[in-house]
Parts: structure tokens; C-alpha cells; sequence
């Protein structure tokens, strides 16, 4: 096969590549992400591209395709690389910006100002203690590795210790270079240890640690030193895997069916952390290997390809993941660019959809506390993981919500980067649109605290019915009928970076009504399961990056969220961020997490018609039930 | 450099090695051992070579070596190859033939005989467990990971489960190819339990393992069926490490001392036992990757060696191991040419002097036993390790005693190979001599077994006193006084395979006395230590491929071994083989390998006066106190 260059416009990044490469992987591998929600599959019509010099190969007959051909368009993932070099026009509307990527809500300019232990005594799963050791003589002739253990069990709770023949191999000469003075490096979790690191002398080395929540949209990475317990730097990124697909769904597809695709998506995910890792590194000016330790959260289907776990069984009925508990491994067999003898754990999952971030953010709100109130954690992703429980009882579900809150399903919807509406008011005499965008850029598209607020005030205007059909004959010249059927404008083109104008159409409110609905009779059906109602929730709890910019009003006002008072909302933020940083910090945090995971109750969804009838009821503003809703007006 | 080429005569093997690389280390790499008790520091003189084409360069002046070059001879170890082809010649009296290695005393032509369990029931450290776990299914959606080990804690005494991110990275499908059904290689210790493989279906792999004996001298390696738990073959080679010195000192001033002597002296080792082992494999048309467990024994320093761990505390007071307990690594860390994933193993030791040969002995032995009598245990090798108990107390010594009975410091002193003499008599009225040797060669040397007799014979005779002083008064040319002091012939030079006379100097019968006085001395200290007296012994175990050939009443008359009644003595064989055959057949067996190792308490001889004022008192013939030795006549 022979090898082409394709260049990239506007940037001009220039990858030469395998003739027969399809151009959304060009870009993807000149580090150019191109939005391709479907992963690449010639259905969603996001990854449109023109091209400049040269012609490609249309992959197959998409009619989406076909009918972009007629305007000069194509789609990336459609074109083939053939014998020619090529040039090719990448329009705003389909580069994935730069996102916003939120690390956490109480961040200030010197970076995060919390205490990352939240309550937890500091103990970190990897620590440094310094021994001097009775010398060996005639009397005292125990071997090395005995005299070490013996010394380690005196300062430590563990009986069992576990050391590598790397480390023993030398051991003689470390102990004896300063003395029977040694600095050891040590990980303990329950009664057991293992020794990472021993040095001769009581030297003082640097300790850190890395906790990473890996987000199947952004991937966010604390500096912590391990010693001080605090938070040294942040930072965080988009996941590279998005390039094989916006969901866990089409990354899982993309890892089962292409060939190397466990090993590509895996790998991306590594690439992306190490990025994280080389940026904090090189801003602190700290050492690879001085980082010992890493801990890692994120949802089932992320830890399965983070560990390069075949993902399969995931997606397949009965849904059954290969591993919910995950063993610790070695940096260096995950090459990850940290110190190669580094411990990387990975949080526990519940289930193949409630993973180690839910089972993180559970410990940060200490739900598991046996004097805990009755409360529910709730994250609004791609699938809508909850948590509803106090002390001993916790259950949870993760109830399919889709992508629709993340822009994916709706026409101009996006995630909430540059020129995305993420505001919005409408008037209710004119119909006229006010709006506010992220980073106030011309308007691109629509991400979910937008989606949510335009829900909700089209209700509110009478513009929509309670089952979100447009009320076409209302008199204003927004309201029309587009290809796709009706149609309600929100942004006119010249207002716009786009060649059209930004519209949502009933089929867009129709999918993001199933969204909510599946959210709020999740709710309902883990109520149903312990026989509780919607006012026994003393504590709603809203994690993940969505929740920071969502309106609750408006998410009450549409039925996503239970009609309880405000002030038993709280905003969590990024909790799977910060349960890895407090297991990091904390043996005691860490055993309560892997506790927890045990003893969350995960209720299937697909089993008995329970949430499918909740669904159903929830599928109008606010709901079919309005008594459920008796403080939303209509 | 330049590379050149030494032709080895009268082989032929020809080797190409850099300039600068002395004759023995070239000799060495063409597989060609060369004798070289001293390592290679031109002070034994056994390495003599005769250089017929091409001149090289004398290392260093050594009197030895400018000594023999008179008679155009060299030292191999003194010779560097220079800038030209060499071609030299190794008499055969520098050779070192094909050990003769004693695999076990109870060998016949269809090998091992006898049960390798020795009581202990078939409980190997390896097992394949075959299971048909319970299908997932929406009510039971246990992860993988979790099904199956909750199987495995039904079909063991295992609480804690480990198992490798590699194989749980495809368990997924594993578990369902057969439709939950899997065969599981796995690996119990007491509680805890290591998954070494998981397979498809209820197939039935074969399952061997090895045990290793690793000795100074000779290596012996059983290929067991862990199934049938029964020898399949077994093979014994010299240990390759030899020309780096006889003795565990000069190997480890070997290891300590040259530029990356550690690792060549540990890919030494490791290079004999692949050796065996493919041997074994062709013989027996069994696959390198179905060998899933190794189970070795060895002393102190050999178990080091084996391991790459740096052994050089062994050697220097207060001689303190690095380690006695060693952890279990795989296969493919050390370079054993077996599955990589199979688990080896390593006998716990004692001491630096006391290591897993004498463990694995104590436990063949069943000297441990509650109801064991008081037994006394004897390796006579170079140390002269011994362990006097009875169930509950266990104590132990080494007696440095020298490697005098393996031929080293004694003029015509050899190892058990081809052409030694292994029995002698001498006439007492002629002072004639007869003898036999080992497969009938002609004579070329003494060996262990012959210089007991001979001394024993000496004595009876007369021609020496009790002090070992040749009386070189009495009437027979075989008395003559050479270049080293008064000396016996006991070959005249046209019966031997040399140039010269065989003969024993006055030199080497005090080296003789000395080494048998350290056993006697080291069995004293121990009784006195105890508060025993020789005649509480109820058996005594002599262990070890010497002892095999020993004459146990001329041991006794010469003062090596107690006196008492012949019938307590038991020749046990290779003890350190059949203890780790034992180890690697039952869980229980290597459980009270390692209680053992813990519970014998080493005797330091060389703290206070006891063991000196024995040793002084033992260089007699037999002893000091005829007390000691009733029925020893004189």
C-alpha cells in the first residue's frame, strides 16, 4: 500500500497516511478531532468536511452522503484516502473545539482550594517510612528480608507483606550502604503491604500521586502530594477515544469489531491520560518517577478499556461486565508515563452502567454513613446513573437516558463548548429569542443547559403542548415546517457562524422528552423498589460536568427533576474526581469505596414493566401525573 | 576488538571470542569444562593447557604458571587470546569428564521406583479445577471475575483469590465459549490462591512440574505428572556455574567481584537447568508450556545464584542472607525454558551455610515429626551441614568443614567421575595396594569415598600415626619424601592415565583430618548445645551424593562419624530432590517445608570456644578421647 499525505484546513496539520484510510482517522491521528457521535458510521451527518485538492473514495452508498455530495460535502468518515495526496476543509460546524472542560466547581485561579480529603484522615495508599534497623551481627543473624518485615510490621498494622525479587535482589547492599538506615516505600491496603521502593539512608523523596476521573467525554487529572494531602495542580482534556464514537456504546462496538480495536481504544485513552500527565509534570516541574501511585474513576465500560478488558458483554443482554473489582497493576504494564513500578488502581464498578464513578461520588456524599439522611446522587450523562439510599440501603440504577443532554440526537445540538447556546429566554408575547452562548461566540449549536432552559420556556410560551408538539399555528414566522417536519427557529443564519439557521425540531424535542423521562422514572422506580416517595428525599445531590451549568427550575419545570424544594439541591461537581482523590489520600476512604461497591444494590431496569410504565407517564411536561409536579404552573 | 578463533583439542570445538577473553572463559563458552577449583585466579593449578598453534599473553606472573611454563604447559585461566587463531590442547587430566551424577539411590533402569509423596497425600501446588459455573442472566448479573471465584471458593480452602489483569482481560469470552463452562489452572498456598490460567470447556490439559535440586556440584531435575503424582523421568547434569570456582565461596567472590559476574554466573545456572530440561521434554515429547510449576532446592548461596540476588553478605561476617523465604516468581522473570507463566518456587533456608537442600532433607527425613527419636541428619558436602532433633526441637550447624572430601586442596583429589579411585586397600605387610575405580579406567585420581578409605587403611597399617604423620621410616618405596614433603605412592605412573604418580602427601592427610575433624566437631557442638550425649542419637540420616559412596565403618574409624551401631546409619540419598519432589506433589508437604525453615535454630559455630576446642580435639585419628570411639580398635 502506498502512503498519501492529507492536509487539514484551516490549520493546515498535515498527516501522511495509508492509502485506504478514511479521512476522519486522518484527522483523528493529526490530532484534529472531528465531531463523529456515531463513531464513524455514515449515520449521523456530523463529520461533514469539503474537499479541496484530490477526490477520495466514497466508502459506500449513504444516502445522507449522497445528498451532501449534491451541496460539495462529504463525510469524513466516508472518503477513502486513494493515490492521491488530498487537501481538505474542515467547517467550524464540525471541529470539535477545544471543550470546556470543567474540573471542578471550586476552582479559583490558584487551582482547587478544598481540602481534598473531605473528612477523611490523611493516609495515603502509598507512603514513605524511614527505619533504622538493629545491624546484623553474630548474635542477630536474621537475613535482610526478615529484619525489614519485622521492622515494617512494628510500624505499620500488616502482617502480610509482599516484595519483589527486583527489590530483594539488592536489598543486602541498601541496608548495609548507610547503616541499616533505610527509607521504604510502602502501599498498604488492609493487612496487607506491599513494598514499592527501598533506599538506603533516611532520604526525603518527592511522593506524589495521580487521581484521574476518566470521563467518556473529558478525562480530568489531579497532582496530589501524597504527603502534605493536598492538591498541587488540575488538569483536564477531552478523551481522545471520542474519535471512535461519542458514547460507550459506539466505543465498545469499535473495540469488539475493527481489527486492533481493543488495542486502539485502549491505547487512546492511555495517550490521553499521559498527556494530562506530561502536562502537569512538565508545568510543576516534577519527575515521572516521583509519581507512585495513581487512581483512577470512571464508568464500567471506561475501566474495562482503560485495563484493555474486552468490553463485549457489556453492551449484550444480560449485561454482565468481565470485572467489576479490578486488580492493581503496575504503570508500566499500562505504559503509563509515570514512575514504571507505580501502583494503578481503578476504582470498583457496581455494574456493567453504574461504574466506579458513581461508586466515587457515593463516598464523597457520604451516603454510605449509617446516620446519613435518605438521599439520592444523581448524574446526568449519557446514561443517567443514580444513587438513592441512606446508610446501610443504597440502590441504584442507570436508566438509558441517552445522549440527547449532551447534544447528540438533536439537530444543532452540541456539548457545551464555544458558540453553544447555554442560555435562553423567550418572549412570551413575541416570541422572540434572547440567548446567551459559552464564551459569548456567535451561536453554533445548543448543549443541554440550553436544551433544558429552550424545554422549558417552550412550554412556558405556549409554544409547545405537555407532549411537545408544536403549536405551528401560532403567529410568528420561527415556527415553520423544515425538512425533517416541524420546526421552531432559534437563531437566525446571520446571527450565526453557520451557513443555516439553528432550529429544533419536534423530533429533537421529542428525543430530548424521552431523555428526561427515562431520568425521572429512574427516580421513580428505585422510590418504588424501597417503598419510599419523592418527599422522603431529604438530599438530591447533582454530580458530573453537565449538573454545574443545568437550571434546576427549569429542570423541574420540564420533569427531569423531582418537584422538591431547591434547597435540598446541591451541586456536587466532579465527584468522581474527587473519590479518587480522597482514595488516593485515604486507605480508610479507599476500603470504604471498595465497601461500597459491594454493597450498592444495582436494580435492572430492562426487568419487569416497573420503569417502563414510569417511562411512559414521564414522557410529557412536566409529567402525566401533575400532582407529582404541584409547584410547576400549567 | 577483534574476534579470534580457539580450536579446542582433542575435540576440535572451535569457538570465536573476543581478544582479551583468558582460555578458560573461551573453553567455557564452547561448552568444554575445564577443572578450576580456584575459579580462574591461576593459584590450583588444574587448569593445564597445552597451547599448539598461536602464543597469546600471560595475564599476570604467577609463580604456578612460570612453573609449568618450563615444560611448555599452561594455565588456561592465565592465557588472554591475542590477535591471532589459537588451537589448544586439554590434557585429559585437566577435562572434566561427565560428572557421574547420582540421581537417587532407588533408580532403576525404568528410573525413580518409589512414590514421591513419602506419606504425604497428592495435593499438588498446581491442580486443574474443572467447573461449569451457573449462566449469567438478568436476575443473576454477577460480573465474570466474581462468578468465578465465588466457584473456586466452593471448590477449595481459598479465601483469597489473585488473578492477572492479563487473564481477565479476555474472561469475558473464556466464560462463554463453552457456555460457562472453564477449566482452571490453579495454584493454592494455605488461604490464598494464584489463577495461573483460565481455559474454555472441560478440557484436560497436561500438567507437569519440575523439581530441581540445585547443588554446587551436580544439578538433578524430576519431571513430575502433577495428575498421577508420579516421576515421569528425571536427569542430573554438573552445575555450569563450576568454572567459576568449586566451591559456593569462589562463585560468590565470583559474582561479587567480576563486571557483571552476578548476572553470569546466574545465566550459569539458569542455562544448566534449561538444559535438563529440554532434555527431559524431547525425551518424554512433552511441551515446554505444559510445565506449570518448578519446584527448587538448593543451599543458601545456590538459591541466591538462582535467583540474581546479590550474595555477597553471605560470605562476610556476620554471613547474614539476604533473604531465607523467597517469593514465588514466574518462569519467564528468570528465563526458564517452560511456560512463561509456570510458578517456581524456592526452599526456604536456614542460614547463609544452612539453605534448602538441608530443609528439603529435614523434611524427607520426618525429623520434624512430634514422634520423631532424636536423629541426626548429614550432608557431607563441602560445608558438612547437619540437624540433630526430634519433632519440636530441631538445631542446626555448618562445619566448614572444607571440600576436601570433594577433592579440592588434596594433590590427586577429584570428584566422582571416571577413573577415580573409590575403594582402596593396602597390605599390611607389603604395604601394596589395591584398588578399584570408577567404571574401571585406569586411575587418574581420588575421589571422596577412596581418600576415607585411605586414610582408614593408612592408619591400620600403620603408615601413619594418629596425628596423620607419615612414618617414613618403614620399609617401602611407596614412602618417599617429593617436592612437597614426605608423601605415599598409591599409583605408580605406568598403571594411571597420567604422566606421573599418583600419590597422597602429608599436606593433604592434614587436610583430610581437618575436614573430618570440622564434622565430628560440628555433631559435638551440636549434641553439647542440646545437652545430648552421642549415644542418645537413634538414627542417623547420611545425605547427599557422597554419601552414597561412603563406607560408613571406615567413617567411623578414621573419626568422621560417631560410633555408634551400624545399624542406625541410613543412606537417604539426594534428599534435597526428593524433599522438593514432596513440596511440589502436596500443599501439606510445602507447608511444613516452610514451618520447618522457620522453626530449626541455627548454631553459630564460630560464636565462643565450644565448636574450636572440639575441632582441636577431633584432629586425631579418630579422636583425642578414645572414649568416644569404643569399637575402634588401636
Amino acid at each position: 500500500m502506498s502512503k498519501k499525505f492529507v492536509t487539514f484546513l484551516p490549520t493546515g496539520a498535515k498527516i501522511e497516511v495509508e492509502s485506504g484510510t478514511d479521512l476522519l482517522t486522518a484527522a483523528g491521528k493529526a490530532d484534529i478531532e472531528i465531531k463523529a457521535p456515531c463513531g464513524g458510521d455514515g449515520t449521523c451527518g456530523k463529520c461533514v468536511v469539503q474537499i479541496k485538492i484530490g477526490a477520495g473514495k466514497a466508502k459506500r452508498d449513504s444516502h445522507l452522503a449522497a445528498k451532501l455530495a449534491e451541496q460539495g460535502l462529504n463525510l469524513a468518515c466516508q472518503i477513502l484516502v486513494q493515490d492521491e495526496d488530498m487537501v481538505v476543509e474542515i467547517p467550524k460546524s464540525s471541529a470539535m473545539s477545544k471543550h470546556q472542560v470543567l474540573v471542578d466547581c471550586n476552582q479559583s485561579g490558584e487551582g482547587i482550594t478544598e481540602d481534598p480529603l473531605y473528612g477523611y484522615d490523611l493516609n495515603p495508599l502509598c507512603r514513605q517510612i524511614r527505619l533504622t534497623l538493629p545491624a546484623a551481627n553474630l548474635q542477630d543473624n536474621r537475613d535482610d528480608l526478615n529484619r525489614l518485615t519485622m521492622a515494617l510490621r512494628k510500624e505499620t498494622k500488616c502482617t502480610d507483606f509482599s516484595i519483589s525479587l527486583s527489590i530483594i535482589r539488592d536489598l543486602g547492599e541498601i541496608l548495609r550502604a548507610d547503616n541499616f538506615k533505610v527509607t521504604v516505600l510502602l502501599s498498604e491496603i488492609g493487612d496487607k503491604a506491599e513494598v514499592m521502593a527501598v533506599e538506603s539512608g533516611h532520604s526525603h523523596q518527592p511522593l506524589y500521586g495521580m487521581a484521574v476521573d476518566i470521563g467518556t467525554t473529558t478525562v480530568v487529572a489531579y497532582l496530589l502530594d501524597l504527603e502534605k494531602g493536598r492538591v498541587v495542580d488540575t488538569a483536564g482534556t477531552h478523551n481522545r477515544q471520542a474519535r471512535f464514537g461519542d458514547d460507550v456504546i459506539s466505543r465498545i462496538i469499535y473495540a469488539v469489531d475493527e481489527p486492533d480495536g481493543l488495542k486502539t481504544i485502549h491505547q487512546s485513552i492511555i495517550d490521553t491520560i499521559n498527556a494530562l500527565i506530561t502536562d502537569l509534570l512538565v508545568k510543576q516541574s516534577i519527575k515521572e518517577t516521583d509519581i507512585r501511585v495513581i487512581m483512577t474513576a470512571g464508568n464500567t465500560a471506561m475501566a474495562h478499556l482503560f485495563l484493555g478488558i474486552n468490553p463485549k458483554f457489556i453492551r449484550l443482554e444480560p449485561y454482565i461486565p468481565t470485572a467489576n473489582f479490578y486488580p492493581a497493576v503496575r504503570a508500566q504494564q499500562l505504559g503509563l508515563r509515570v514512575n514504571d513500578d507505580a501502583l494503578v488502581f481503578s476504582y470498583p464498578s457496581v455494574a456493567s452502567y453504574v461504574g466506579g464513578d458513581i461508586v466515587s461520588g457515593t463516598l464523597f456524599t457520604d451516603m454510605g454513613n449509617a446516620e446519613a439522611p435518605i438521599a439520592l446522587l444523581i448524574d446526568i450523562g449519557t446514561n443517567g446513573e443514580m444513587v438513592l439510599g441512606a446508610g446501610d440501603w443504597l440502590v441504584t440504577c442507570s436508566c438509558s437516558a441517552g445522549p440527547a443532554f449532551e447534544g447528540s440526537g438533536i439537530t444543532f445540538g452540541m456539548r457545551a463548548m464555544d458558540g453553544a447556546i447555554e442560555r435562553l429566554e423567550i418572549d412570551a408575547e413575541t416570541y422572540e429569542i434572547s440567548y446567551t452562548t459559552i464564551n459569548n461566540g456567535k451561536a453554533i449549536g445548543i448543549c443541554g443547559s440550553g436544551l433544558i432552559d429552550c424545554l422549558a420556556k417552550l412550554r412556558q410560551t405556549g409554544i409547545i403542548d405537555r407532549a411537545g408538539k408544536l403549536q405551528t399555528s401560532l403567529p410568528t414566522e420561527r415556527l415553520r415546517v423544515g425538512e425533517a417536519g416541524p420546526e421552531f427557529v432559534l437563531v437566525w443564519q446571520q446571527d450565526t457562524d453557520l451557513d443555516c439557521d439553528i432550529i429544533i425540531s419536534e423530533a429533537d424535542i421529542k428525543n430530548l422528552l424521552r431523555a428526561k423521562g427515562a431520568v425521572f422514572a429512574g427516580i421513580r422506580t428505585l422510590l418504588n423498589v424501597v417503598g419510599f416517595e419523592l418527599d422522603s428525599i431529604e438530599h438530591i445531590y447533582v454530580a458530573g460536568g453537565f449538573g454545574n451549568y443545568l437550571n434546576i427550575p427549569d429542570a423541574i419545570a420540564i420533569g427531569l427533576l423531582p418537584d422538591i424544594p431547591i434547597e435540598k439541591y446541591k451541586y456536587v461537581g466532579n465527584t468522581s474526581a474527587k473519590g479518587a482523590c480522597m482514595a488516593l489520600l485515604s486507605q480508610q476512604a479507599w476500603a470504604e469505596a471498595n465497601n461500597l461497591a459491594g454493597k450498592i444494590t444495582y436494580i435492572e431496569l430492562s426487568v419487569g414493566n416497573l420503569f417502563m410504565d414510569e417511562f411512559v407517564s414521564s414522557l410529557f411536561i412536566p409529567h402525566t401525573d401533575l400532582t407529582l409536579f404541584p409547584n410547576v404552573g400549567l
